[in-house]
């Protein structure tokens, strides 16, 4: 509840950047209930949903909360009092949708909505307007992808916590622990070094090294076990981190080592093309290439990296077919890897912000093949 | 995983009473994503968001499910394959609306769909279904209301696991703790005592006691206070308790005593008026009645109940204008309570199975005001 939190000024740029891109869009309005979008315009972690709470954004007119009385008081939790926004509470027996409409305009309006909102106040809601309401998605996706000042710096903090944890996970590895004992050990670390919660912990040893959704087991590991640790928390006021890592507990063979080396070089190369102007399909082929020439493209079977912010896959996907031009301040993750079935795989993984200078990384950690002493 | 979760009887015989209920409905079918309605009728946790999972249940066909190829292993976690379910499996890059209107029979036709859904998968199947679906929360009342054997199996444990969470906390009311300390200590034994996890705690001493929203807070227990304990968790496969007990640090005052009494018989006399054809509205005239005899009518501030079951709040709603005679196998809540603002509060809670011969209370602690010693 500190000011940071609820900066007034970063609010009200968003809701007044959402507006006109909802106007640009030639909509009405746009009405958001709790989820991402909620958060990002408003601050709120609102999660109700039985009763409607939704933030309208008509084009012509003032935004308005709709909430449930009983939930005025949690109001407080986002930057709608600052704001100053008009607020029209509502109890049992009252039709919300009405509220909702009427804060729109009143006329049926082309109005879109969160992609999160669900059915039980979507179809009720459209019956109310008269016209089934669009997707968000497209109009918000320009103002989300491109995180300003107060986005980088818990971006940036997020992703030293996550750096610090990797930094630890070498003391974890011990052969005859689970990969499930790790998981905890990770777990605890991910807390401990200033995340507000865990977000995903996935340990692949050996085999399950190979599985890009494997998460972790009972398997114990062993020596000459090569693994994969990509992990992740989020970092007040909710902003993700997400870092893989490899390693290798005792030496790693020759085959290994080499083959590493040819990850790290199209991590390295997906990194460097990163710059305003150059397409997200563009970086996805960097990596790609780089493993095609060293015959290890068939290895590599998932896109290069996806954006990252208050949810931790969102746009922009880092993938063949986005012909999306990167822009100074989206941040997204390089993530290539090698998977061998049955066998075992490695990935290397950074979360970028794009400046006008190239890549900036936010993660920190040397990208060699982490080996274990045993 | 235990042939209990994914009994295929337990799981057909929803599957086809939904169905049917659907047909009476006058609709072509239902289609369900992840979400409560899901875990009732497949015993799936599904929690996928961006990409379509989906249980298409057609009037005229058979049950389908649509899933993302990459979630394929995860229909292991549910009945499907039990219930040899058709599989309709996608990549990025197919239509999943398509799949899933070709599931419905392909032409146009009036479909429910689950009150969860999202509108990023609710929209585009508007769409391509040619028609704005219908909420299925009326086609699946009747079903999810009135609870089967397992069910009440399950609740039934859980009620019991609550009981003992509550034969515990005279043990952590202790005067200069806080409610956050207690509330903590709780939280530890629904786990402890076997909830798979903790779904809320209200801790409401002194004055807080008479805010039947609050949860916890930094507030110091006192000699003299009263203290609302409303505690919960879900029990293994997924059912909830709910119960609440009011606690007094030292012996309470007369007046508290005396009131309390009040309370005590209010509650009893709603848990007697239970029986089957007896109206959800008689249930909560009868706590209100013995209330407003003894001039406590205007403390009561909320409705006496509500169904109990996958979700914490559900059908039925014990309340006034709630005119739904009560049928053998639904479960509710009976908890009136007395708020005095600025002072204290007192509440009793029960969860109860309606049977034959009344109602079956599922927690079986003493409903007296239970003096903590100094």
């Amino acid at each position: 509840m500190g000011s940071h939190r609820f900066n007034a000024d970063v609010y009200g740029r968003r809701i007044a950047a959402a507006t006109s891109a909802t106007a640009e869009a030639g909509l009405a309005g746009l009405l958001i209930t709790p989820g991402y979008d909620l958060r990002y315009l408003l601050g709120s972690r609102a999660q109700t949903f039985e009763r409607l709470t939704a933030l309208v954004l008509p084009v012509a007119g003032d935004p308005t909360v709709v909430v449930p009385r009983m939930e005025l008081a949690s109001l407080k939790q986002s930057a709608a009092s600052d704001l100053g926004l008009a607020v029209r509470d509502w109890v049992d027996g009252d039709d919300p949708y009405h509220l909702a409409a009427q804060a729109l305009g009143g006329a049926p309006a082309a109005t879109a909505v969160t992609d999160s909102m669900p059915a039980l106040h979507l179809l009720p809601l459209a019956d109310v307007l008269g016209v089934v309401p669009v997707l968000a998605t497209g109009v918000l996706r320009g103002l989300r992808m491109v995180k300003d000042a107060s986005e980088i710096d818990a971006l940036r903090k997020a992703g030293a916590a996550i750096d610090r944890v990797h930094s630890r996970v070498p003391d974890f590895l011990l052969p005859g622990r689970t990969e499930a004992d790790v998981a905890a050990d990770i777990a605890e670390a991910i807390v401990a070094e200033g995340h507000s919660e865990v977000a995903f912990v996935i340990v692949g040893s050996g085999p399950h090294g190979a599985d890009p959704h494997h998460e972790y087991s009972d398997r114990e590991l062993r020596v000459g076990d090569v693994v994969v640790v990509d992990i992740g928390g989020a970092y007040q006021p909710g902003y993700h981190s997400d870092s893989t890592r490899t390693y290798s507990i005792g030496e790693a063979s020759p085959e290994v080592a080499q083959q590493y080396s040819v990850l790290q070089r199209a991590q390295r190369a997906a990194v460097d093309a990163v710059r305003p102007g150059v397409t997200a399909e563009q970086v996805d082929a960097a990596a790609r290439s780089v493993l095609a020439e060293a015959g290890l493209g068939d290895y590599f079977v998932h896109r290069t990296g996806h954006g990252i912010g208050l949810s931790v896959h969102e746009e922009p996907y880092i993938v063949a077919g986005n012909d999306l031009p990167l822009q100074a301040g989206m941040a997204f993750s390089v993530e290539p890897g090698i998977y061998f079935p049955g066998r075992w795989g490695a990935r290397i993984e950074d979360i970028v912000v794009v400046s006008e200078d190239g890549a900036l990384p936010l993660n920190n950690r040397p990208h060699d093949l982490i080996v274990v002493p045993i």
